[in-house]
């Protein structure tokens, strides 16, 4: 931690800082200039409170000189993340799209959703069976049956898939069914959810918090890292901000910054991060020329009846047209997006 | 929900609209004026997803006329809702103050706060046994071992003890030593426990997430509500925006907002709504002045070798000095304040 | 308008609320649910102030039901806007490029920087003669003499130019060099200086206030359309949120919202939008990719010698290898961006 | 500035920074830890930008040291500023409330709002003839004729008045009338009106803007200040926040933040800061409890019938009973606010 003295701070107030500093078990350099003095303090307890020095008469700011993350950071692993599974690869050269429902709501309408979204090129599918709804009154998810229809349909379409936990209690009902579990951005600091994941050996798709800093995010990240787990996705979905006219405001800088402040891979919702599906489009477009590894789409095989998230799902036709876009953007940054449609290469036949 | 079409929308569109509604179950009111024309929908499904009108054509904007909580609202509870615990009225004539250390971390700290706090009137102890923190490395409480110090000390001080609930297994837990369950801001819409919560008997003190509106808010004791808890205080904590000098910005003006909206008592938290022990008197005054019905306030009795949070925890001769200013700004509201201090009426003695 | 009544209201309180309504001039609507009463308010006076309804007893909620700006909206005027400065066309097929350094500091610095941009592939130059800074410390501009260099340089690489307008005194001194006036994110709703620029017959690029909702910034824009100069183009530069690790956070979804709700042009600034060098060519990316109609661009012929800005301005070969994504990019959504580079056609030989 | 390098910051990297920072006139200090290296730079150009650093490999983090604004802050002048006018100190021990209509409509509404609330113990009149509207079609004030019937009902009254400035070419006009001169919050970065009004003896009330962190505020106090104008009054009104139920989000913790950095007075605007009227009582007294030198509050004669923010004006009667709410909170911090009524002393017989 730095500490930056006020110019008009006396030898007993900067002797008052030095002795806290060490009792911490800090290693102290004083600098002293014209104007003022700075003391940089390395070593000493990683929990040390800069608030604390921060109160001290004649002290005018703290600066805290470590990123408070170590595993997630770039620091501690220079190269890129690429998390395996099976023969897919998120974080390298393709750009992995994952695509299906807001929720499961019957076999048909996953089957349907699913072979429409693998036609188009997605090779992952999402889906949920628990939703967190705002409102206790909102339909609330099927459960287990939820998870055997999208087991299923992503078995026939040769995908992975998806889905979301809500609570540890339902982390062994999940992840026997999912190849990915997702953390969603009500939950990106239910830090006994995240110690329990970082347990687990299923990777982890982390959504970021619709109020969350980058920093708290990647801390959030560090949670499931120092629990031993190693494959962890970031998922840009928007943060809160005072524009109102779409429900969040799609931050894609985070991009390029998480990319170069930490290896793990980061793919974007252009689905919650606008919540209107005719702002999906030009997002995801936006997304993936910006470098994200990802995207992670609701689609739905018809969104009007929809019961939940209608509003927000693309029509499968829109998916179709979507993906054609994206094989063209990919390229621009020396990316691919499954460039040979399946529907070419006979699947499903 | 009232739908505005817009200036050139067809006979065609107006009709699709109508249609749509109906379906869902309304009765559809239309009023056409010289340039548009307006459809006022009652009745309906309530968790019709307004934004699939808004994306039909010829829609211009679709406003929902009904507040989505029910049980919270003072349309349907219009007196105000007094929250009795023992001889403790929450939501009454007293500005009821709880104050006590971020968390117990020895039997002499936990003690000797009660006893400060007490004497200065106090009348809920405050104090985590689990914390939930940002940082995986930082201190993560004393589990059961804190929450026996603090009701030791509670009873030996004649208190009240109010204490966090992280997660659904820990409910039995906590509730067996504490008067109020407190939900932190962080699991505001952690909807598993809310609703595990609604379930329980004792009262509830629900933070408000520093991203969350008034109206997600009180969604969220909704969900308190529905489940057969009436016993709800609602607590403003800060909530985030691009001021960062300030860890958060403590919105007072949700004191007012609420009780016009809600008949559920409010408390402040000016500790983590600042962040910083100097900022924490002015926020307080002027949260009684606001008309909240309470606070909660971090008080250590050294706060400088606290374990947690220390640098927004009050020495207890500041919190003397507090309580005493506020003793002269509640009755310019017609409200009291412990009025007269336990250490004339011979306390703990 | 539309006014919602509270569930108890008396009908002398409906009474009260129409008899207000029809004192404006509103034709009333009234439709009674089982519930509660709906007013549909058409006609009256366009500045009538809903909250003061919204004040009356037994109102609930009060929604407005046309968007306070006329001409700025695609209701009004459903073709897109394109701006036509000789040659050049914003607002068409083309996605056009307006590159230079954030401040002209001298003629050497103007004309290398101009010619490089101009080489790549943009064909407006911009740069400012007059620097808004938040600290008056800081360097200033050149004034009449920076716009002399850069129009000079403009004119010699066949450039259009725009540069910024900060007060009204200075628009017939930057009219007479600029071809587009730029009104800077600070001066959006400085409404002397958008009513003194309507009066103009020049284009104007009007940049987003970093806390301006869209609806506010196309208020702006109505004030440039109401004084009679049609040719306005918008630009988003960035809005502030909590996030601080980029400047401000770029809204790229304003780019297809403000598509929808208006006819005008709207191009992206990334370097204003990050602040950061590393973090412009990613955004201007995303920005193409959205469907933005333009783009403009901090470059300089030596960023680290910069007197203003150096920090988010590209170095030549930066931009001339962003031109060329962005040449990949622009035709997935049907646009083209100066196909042709420059050199090959033989400019400036 | 301190320059935190990275973990594997080779030996080069650091010594490119140090011939940086020494080429921009900074005296280098270095500390090497065990982990990582540390330089303090001091002196140097005051405007170097940190970001420029930052850029260079091996860097970490770069941190500023100094506020950028030296003559407001509390380094520069420990003892607070009292601005004198006449028998008037606002920044002394007494709560200075500033009231009156948002703006001057006619001879008899000006006298008629003054006369109420000297009557109550408002000292300064306040009141806009020149309205800055977000639409160009709402009312834009009365001008001079505004100015004269606001310089008469003062002077009847024993008030000062203070009215705000919109541009440069207003100043001299609206100083000619007024004790104070306003500075909205759009026009708190409209740096060439700043440095204008530095040039004039008048004392100036400084809006913060409602996305103005509280750093840019002072420096934009820093522009007038170092123009040679001493007297300078800052005013909290609101920041843009998510929360969209009032119209902004009063940030009072700005008053204690603002206390300890600067010298200056600093009072609030609990109109626009919550844009209610049954919100403005509240705030007020919150505000006072907090600490704040003083008040600015809308109030009309007829709110019903105000051409501009009737919704956020009280009613006289609610101005009276506001204004004994706050005698009796003000000396909780040890301030007085009018404590004799006028109305006991005979004023305005």
């Amino acid at each position: 931690m730095v500490v930056v003295m006020e110019e008009r701070a006396s030898e007993d107030q900067i002797q008052r800082v030095i002795a806290q500093l060490v009792d911490w078990g800090f290693d102290v350099h004083r600098s002293t200039g014209a104007l003022r003095t700075v003391l940089g303090a390395v070593g000493g307890a990683q929990q040390s409170d800069p608030r604390l020095i921060e109160l001290l008469d004649g002290v005018q700011e703290v600066v805290r000189i470590t990123e408070p993350y170590k595993l997630a950071s770039r620091t501690f692993k220079p190269e890129n993340t690429v998390v395996v599974i099976g023969d897919l690869r998120v974080g390298g050269d393709e750009v992995i799209v994952m695509a299906g429902p807001c929720s499961a709501e019957s076999e048909a309408q996953v089957e349907a959703t699913a072979a429409a979204v693998r036609r188009a090129g997605a090779k992952v599918l999402r889906g949920g069976a628990f939703k967190p709804r705002s409102s206790p009154y909102s339909f609330q998810g099927l459960g287990e049956a939820g998870l055997q229809m999208l087991r299923s349909a992503a078995d026939r379409q040769g995908m992975k898939l998806v889905s979301e936990v809500m609570d540890i209690n339902q982390i062994e009902l999940v992840a026997r069914y999912a190849d990915i579990l997702q953390v969603g951005a009500r939950n990106m600091q239910n830090f006994t959810l995240l110690r329990e994941l970082g347990r687990t050996r299923k990777p982890v798709l982390l959504k970021r918090g619709i109020s969350a800093t980058i920093e708290e995010w990647l801390l959030s990240a560090e949670y499931l890292l120092a629990g031993g787990n190693a494959d962890i996705i970031l998922c840009e979905r928007g943060i809160r901000t005072f524009e109102s006219y779409t429900r969040n405001t799609l931050d894609l800088c985070a991009i390029p910054v998480v990319q170069k402040l930490s290896h793990l891979p980061i793919v974007v919702d252009p689905s919650h991060g606008t919540g209107r599906r005719d702002k999906v489009a030009p997002m995801a477009r936006a997304a993936v020329a910006a470098g994200a590894d990802g995207l992670i789409i609701e689609v739905h095989c018809d969104p009007d009846h929809a019961k939940s998230d209608g509003a927000q799902s693309l029509f499968p036709t829109d998916f179709d047209h979507l993906m054609a876009e994206l094989r063209i953007i990919a390229p621009a940054i020396g990316r691919s997006i499954c460039l040979e449609p399946v529907a070419r290469r006979g699947w499903g036949v």
